[in-house]
């Protein structure tokens, strides 16, 4: 006997509980929320799902999710097409539309060199930035990986590969989070936050 | 512009938040995850609920789940059906069950008497608890429900529907939990389980 009473349960479940951050328990409990509530409502979930997963696009420019074969980002005109964020992920990406500080267009890299993972160069979007940057119309490509050592080897791939194009490679700031206290800062990044130190901006008057 | 690029994956992300304990960044992790994972593990997902919700059946006699009218439990002539537990859904079913201590049947009543959320008894699968008990078949009917003010009711409440009837009705055991400390016990389970206090068992031969 299946301890689920039910093989349609029990497959429900086992589909659930391959979610990340989501185990056994918990997809039995959204299980049987989901056997609770009106058929409608299951059915719009499941092709939710179904559908974004068949007729998703990616955009042609950026490797942006898009329901059109140009992102919104990308065909939007008041965006500046000169400055191009490199970013791992989509959510990456979402971070930082959500600050409202950038005014520039992105390349999603889908990910970032790890041999260990068994990722190199190849499996990311590193051609299509090549052949981005190699237009002569980017003026400034702005580095925005994680600061381990998966993202510092990407970071300088990339930077081989870009060095021989008239562009300006930058990182973002490392340094003390915003409404951080000093002592419980990590040393390396008290210690780059020292190296990279700016002249004093007034941001009391703003 | 909307913030996830798709109306696709902003209608994925809207559908997976509406399930309890997901928020709208879990649920875009789970979309993302989605994503990157190829088109059949999304069909299976999607389906795997579409396909749960129009095929459940609920057994005819104790509404647990079941791939067919009667459940598992109900139709295995090993189990005793003279005995019958009283649970308020299908997890404390799952529960009792992983137990290994119980041999009878169920009856599962899909919610407790509450009238702050506007459950009543006639919402509940009391009628067809009674109609059981009046076949004259059970010998026993044991309560096993939460023990708060709502499920305290809906034992008053079923034990005055079956008291004509010559049926035993019993309560699971409530006490000090196995391996707790008498020090860090609530008084009323302590209060409880003193007054509810039973002959010594020797449990250390078995």
């Amino acid at each position: 006997m299946n301890s689920y009473s039910s093989k349609l349960v029990e497959n429900a479940v086992n589909e659930l509980a391959r979610l990340p951050g989501i185990g056994r328990k918990t997809a039995l409990r959204l299980t049987l929320h989901i056997l609770k509530k009106d058929t409608v409502q299951a059915e719009a979930l499941g092709n939710a799902i179904i559908m974004m997963k068949n007729e998703i696009m990616y955009c042609s420019v950026c490797h942006n999710i898009s329901d059109t074969e140009v992102c919104e980002i990308c065909s939007n005109p008041k965006r500046d097409k000169q400055t191009v964020c490199v970013v791992e992920d989509i959510r990456d990406m979402m971070a930082i539309e959500n600050t409202g500080q950038y005014t520039g267009v992105y390349h999603i890299l889908g990910g970032i060199i790890s041999p260990m993972d068994g990722i190199g160069p190849g499996e990311l979007n590193i051609e299509s930035l090549v052949n981005r940057i190699s237009s002569g119309e980017v003026n400034e490509v702005i580095m925005a990986l994680s600061t381990t050592i998966e993202g510092d080897t990407t970071n300088f791939y990339i930077f081989k590969r870009l060095k021989e194009f008239s562009v300006e490679i930058t990182t973002i700031a490392r340094g003390i989070a915003i409404g951080d206290e000093l002592e419980y800062a990590d040393e390396i990044t008290l210690g780059r936050s020292i190296l990279n130190r700016m002249p004093y901006q007034n941001t009391l008057d703003k």
